[in-house]
């Protein structure tokens, strides 16, 4: 059984026994908590697309470890081409949700993993790799859900782990046993953790010798004992917890929900460690997982790019404005911004190349640019989507004003755009507008395209070292015919 | 009694009847409403200040009708200094609050409709000149706030007033009596019509002959009979509502509440009317308020950018990346932006000159590239913020978690900065970015900027309007030795 | 002899009888004209490179048509992977001679025709597409440089090309003989049309019926009675002719220099027409070559780019800034755009797809995105670059005051940067800088980068066509949850 | 005599016995000479303009240390309306010279040396004041034109005055005599100076106590023993020594040319110095000069940004794009962005304030954030005039072409527009903004706006400190309700 269908999946969910917090309280039930569901439902379409005949060819693929067909989010990437594809399968994830969901990280961890336990294996003759098969396929198998966890709380900013005044800020191994050890820190802003069935924790930083307790990666499962998760205030959350809401949520179904993640003394058994104390190759999986990440942003934020164009133009379509040449213009305007992202996702994955360990990883520097340019242009894009929007988008009534009976024929007759298109379908579409700048969904597309899978310095450092500054200097001083 | 104080207006506003609606209910009282209440202090705020002895001379000045110390934002402008004064007046009040303190709407349509009825007065010999100041002087003599309303529901964009299906989106005179007239429509985006006093009606765009019933203006207190309100949905509205909620409204004291009004035939006495039919002067009347409200972009904006780099520095130096020269890049960008909206409030006051009436008008010009300014750079200056503030800002965990006794020492534990600095210090900064940048202010800091006033369109044709292509083209055939 | 040597490319420019005015003189010898002689050079690099075995495989490749090895600038490109490797060529030249290299505009020219003349012939029952194929075999077996020409003189932008003043202002058939016809019009900015051995001219728009003269497609040799050369001014042209110029001319070797070409009724033999009067495909024609141009712009400007971010690090390098942190971030986000425009190259060519005649066209989406970012990022990228070189950089004497006995010790002593680099090298880095910035290479690495290929609004209509803003639509209806 | 015609000014430079170098030569009649003439012409529009009625009041005003009526370039500021007026006289002359008009350095170095000498006499009790108000007097009665002489050639940037390989990288006094001090150094980028009657030399950066001898300032004629100019070169400057060019300059009248100019060994009298040691006072110094003249920019180059749009706007009226929606919309952004260029220096002026010595002085902060505008918008101008010109202004066959027998009818016909404006008039204004893009002007239009006054990180520096972060932070606590 190597797909699950989107129900099964829910399924499955159920029978983890996770400790999640919200609001001061205990969450009993995380898969129907109204707060929680859509971000579940948003990976629940990554099981559905899978089962559909038309998205079978970017939805799924035949696994490189057991020859069995599995959802591409459980791949092993053997080619350009399956970079590609994974760029392309996440556009269209995007644009079915309008938000966050969430498999990539997983993705992304997996073959991050895959290349740098080769490595290590081959420098000190241990035998991660093999172990990092076997969990995986393990996964593709059971076509599970993996939270990549790599973003330590970090405390200063200007202390390395070990020098931090509470040791804990970054994840460390704090005993170690025969059959496995012990850890104790956190990682913030895990989108998803509280709808996966398992964590592949990784360090969040390149690490120096006296790091050692803190070069540590390893998977488990998402309710293993001493894990709990408290999740994240987003903006507008609570509206999904009022009663029969459906306009002003903005997106009814779809979320993306963040944790803080406690691992308070969680035991790791051996077969589940990938790296304990080779600190010089912390810094290879940092970089290698962040690759593949800004990747992804130049496909999943694409997507969700796709629908607020989509959005700002029907706004436009509805109240009248859509023939005026600036708003035209605008619409054209957030489409090039958009394609330069997703141009930036394709080139990096078509320049991609084969690791030492057979599997295929991203152009470094491409796929830098690309996550840079994606910390910038949705933000224009959505500045401009609420240029076309207009100022109605935030001063709109609520939805139980609008479904009020004294109210309700007011904001009918005077929110009226053109004669022919409903009034609530308007509403519609701007509350789904607010919902992607300023809403839950804002979350996503504003603030994780700025730091998700690293900040923007964190790229400039990266451009800065595969820029090869030293060859274009050359180039120069041939063409000013310098000699030395 | 020019000067109210603060709890005077407070008290002054519970003897109000106002028929306000929110979330599909009446509001009983909306002075002691949680949601609408930082609205109130905002405006509150103007009134504190002007008690204030170190800002007496920015917020107080002599009446150009009756020689009594008043408030500012009951004048009419006798200088380019008081021009210019008034924009150091918001930028203080911006500081103050946050927020929109949403006086200025009234003192920009009192400017407006002092020189404009003057001019209606000399081409018709109409009585709308002493009609106005008389009201004036009411309003000065009172310290009142009023709130100017000019923005119709508009309909289908793309057809004029008389020409929308339903004759009511653009509001209107239904009926003429010897001793008035009875209006009907509304007025969108409202910005604390709530808590005013008065509302002085403008039209929204110039008009045609065919017009004329649509072409009027004039002032009624907030609870004549007709008039009601729809608050608007603002994101993150509701974390106002919840028990004991501190931290994470961002900003607990102020804020800023729009809402849609309905003048559901509502009776306008004669001396109460400023404008009636003559359509060719609503261009006027909208081109100068317009004008005077494109400057005041240039100070209140400021003021609550001031508040936002501030919270961006605090949260560089909250968790040690103050020292990053990125960091200090970014923050003197924002810091540069900010300054320039300001030059140009400034500039468009000190550029102003006296109307036919003997009140100061700005430079148009310089007023509509300071607010087309308006419409980009606090983007850019919130997009800074969200670089500098990280993403903890949108996945740290609700007030609650942390008051919890189980998940608050871990949060207390894992989100601390700097060892120096409390957790929640840390936190209530963020929440006051996000506050800014995605929460209910940013209604003011984000869509405001971009629809206040005028969306970017209508600057740009004022600029075309404005910029004398002709002379700039005679100054380049001059230089290019052309001759015709 | 598929192949020509850089020297055999000379040789053979110097048996045509070229008719080329310049500086109101008719140039006898324009091979070795100083001012001409650097665009020759930059074409000649396209033969050198494409002898030396580290650069065969990007250079060279197997002809479709014959099976021999050939000039990549001959191919029809039969896979994506040939789309990229063209993009990478491009960045290769750019590099070697940080002009334009003018060989691509025949190559794009060769791949719309091949795949435009088949459709016509299957619509029509016309011979076009064997003719052409025959040209086509003829220029890659003798290894030629075409130029091919597409932009008329247009005269007044609000008319069409049958609705002139002058009919001429579009080239057309004047004249219909048994063998051919005769063509009367000019072609604008031919880059590289001094030194190429033929040209293929093409329509500039898309043509309604009664532009059928108008709608034309051919290939004559660059010397055929009729046609004769007007060299276009470049900014600093003149530096060239300066007796002794080196350091001053900033790039010695290369360059690009433009010519108005006038085809004062030049006869075209019957089957070297491609074209004739199948008005409706001439918008496919320039829709094509213009992609496949755009595309070029994403290899060609990158590498110029390249040079330029190696120019302005050693300006840094050579006056002690290299170290401060302003100068590193500027070559960082010079180096990001640079490679954003790459990404785009790559993209729309790892996104290009089979036509129907077989050959491999770009992403025509992608393609135009690519180009209308090549409007934008080049003129940042010299930006930052004026602010790294300095003042310095158009206020330095020139090389004969340098040479001078009197003033050139003071200049050595005076323009000295770092203790440990001759002036005199700091002196040509600030000249290359100049030359790409507002020398003669501006001419290429702005303007071009602007006008060529088509005009920014060009790129953004195509972006509008293509951009599928239904399918945005009917993606955000459906998260929005909109039934109609 | 205190105002003379521009014929008197060219006539007073004849008695000059300047040393300039250009192109190797010494030029013996640097009034006559083909390249530098445009540059006076640019200074006698100073002087011309102040003899017309209508621009009296900008041009001229009364002097405050003689009361006599004065050219408002030799002005001591007494008000801010007084630095207002200067901001209007240099949009004024901007307009009028398209070109860098020179004057203004000076005038900003007699406001910076005013106020200066007055403190370092009230520190030290010296008489730099009266000896520098005595000089000022003898400027003024004289209308002579002062190059202010501020930057050294700096050698290697990370290293202080005194610590540079070779002593004479920054100006210094070499020996020090009973009647006054020798010096030796350079001062680069100097526009103007081979038509200015006099040079006031100001040290280029802070200073430290070791760097004593490097704290001079100083005027002299620049005629003086030991003083030489080598003049740069400027993009374009040798089309103005081509036989009959007129066109091809595109600027025929006016321009700005620069001079490295050497200092060797110069005697100075005691009363012409105004420094002389006080090295904590060189900071000052030019931190006020610096701050007057980024003030100044926001004058000067909205005036040649004036002509620019102009002429961008003439060049779609030539060629029939301009009733196209993008082409006008690019001139409103031209417009936007110029204008509030112009808005920061109008706003830096309005708000300055007297000095100790009672002079007026800009807003420092508001000063820089004007020039870190010109650093970027000046470019974006010059951009979008680009776009709309077309690439025919950089192709476009020389003059020589045009007035050629043979080729100018084919130029006459193929290059013509609309109907109705002749060829010429369109290459005219072609050439004209080739001029400003990319020929001579560009260095006053794009490098000075750049680098003038200070180099980008130069304003971003004083942004940082004159910004009061440590007020913005208080304000945020108070929002944030934070308590320490």
């Amino acid at each position: 059984m190597a797909l699950m269908t989107g129900e099964q999946y829910v399924e499955s969910l159920r029978k983890l026994n996770l400790n999640v917090y919200m609001f001061g309280e205990k969450i009993e039930n995380p898969v129907d908590n109204p707060v929680i569901r859509p971000s579940m439902n948003s990976v629940k379409m990554t099981y559905d697309l899978a089962q559909m005949p038309e998205y079978e060819d970017l939805m799924t693929t035949t696994s490189t470890l057991t020859g069995n067909k599995i959802n591409r989010f459980g791949h092993i990437h053997s080619s350009t081409e399956d970079l590609i594809k994974k760029v392309k399968m996440q556009r269209l994830c995007g644009q079915k949700t309008a938000a966050c969901f969430q498999r990539c990280v997983g993705m992304d961890a997996f073959n991050a993993e895959y290349s740098t336990t080769y490595e290590i294996d081959k420098a000190y003759g241990t035998d991660y790799h093999e172990k990092f098969k076997k969990y995986l396929k393990y996964v593709q198998e059971n076509d599970l859900t993996v939270d990549g966890a790599m973003t330590d709380p970090k405390g200063d900013r200007g202390l390395s782990p070990s020098k931090q005044s509470d040791p804990d800020l970054y994840l460390r191994v704090v005993e170690r046993r025969p059959d496995g050890v012990v850890v104790r820190g956190a990682k913030a802003h895990q989108t998803g953790i509280c709808n996966s069935h398992e964590v592949l924790v990784m360090p969040t930083v390149a690490m120096r010798p006296e790091d050692k307790d803190y070069a540590i990666s390893f998977a488990v499962p998402t309710d293993t004992e001493g894990i709990f998760m408290i999740v994240g205030r987003q903006s507008c959350d609570s509206r999904k917890l009022e009663a029969g809401a459906d306009i002003d949520v903005g997106n009814k179904v779809f979320g993306g929900v963040e944790a803080l993640t406690i691992f308070d003394d969680v035991f790791v058994p051996n077969e589940r460690i990938f790296l304990d104390g080779e600190t010089e190759f912390a810094g290879m999986l940092v970089e290698r997982f962040a690759g593949y990440h800004r990747q992804s942003y130049g496909g999943c934020k694409v997507g969700v790019g796709d629908v607020l164009i989509g959005a700002a133009a029907l706004a436009a379509d509805y109240n009248g404005a859509n023939k005026a040449s600036h708003v035209k213009d605008k619409l054209i305007e957030m489409t090039h911004l958009n394609e330069t992202l997703y141009a930036c996702g394709i080139a990096c994955s078509a320049e991609g190349y084969k690791t030492e360990s057979g599997n295929y990883i991203i152009d470094l520097l491409l796929a830098n640019v690309c996550k840079q340019n994606v910390t910038r242009f949705p933000y224009e894009i959505a500045r401009l989507a609420e240029d076309i929007a207009g100022g109605i988008m935030v001063t709109m009534p609520s939805e139980k004003d609008y479904r009020n009976e004294k109210t309700g024929p007011y904001i009918e007759k005077y929110l009226k755009g053109i004669a022919s298109v409903p009034t609530e379908n308007r509403m519609r579409i701007l509350r789904l507008i607010e919902n992607i700048t300023l809403g839950t969904a804002a979350v996503g597309y504003r603030t994780e395209s700025m730091h998700g899978a690293g900040s923007p310095q964190a790229q400039r450092i990266m451009i800065a070292r595969q820029g090869n500054l030293g060859h274009k200097k050359a180039l120069a001083k041939a063409i000013a015919r310098i000699k030395e």
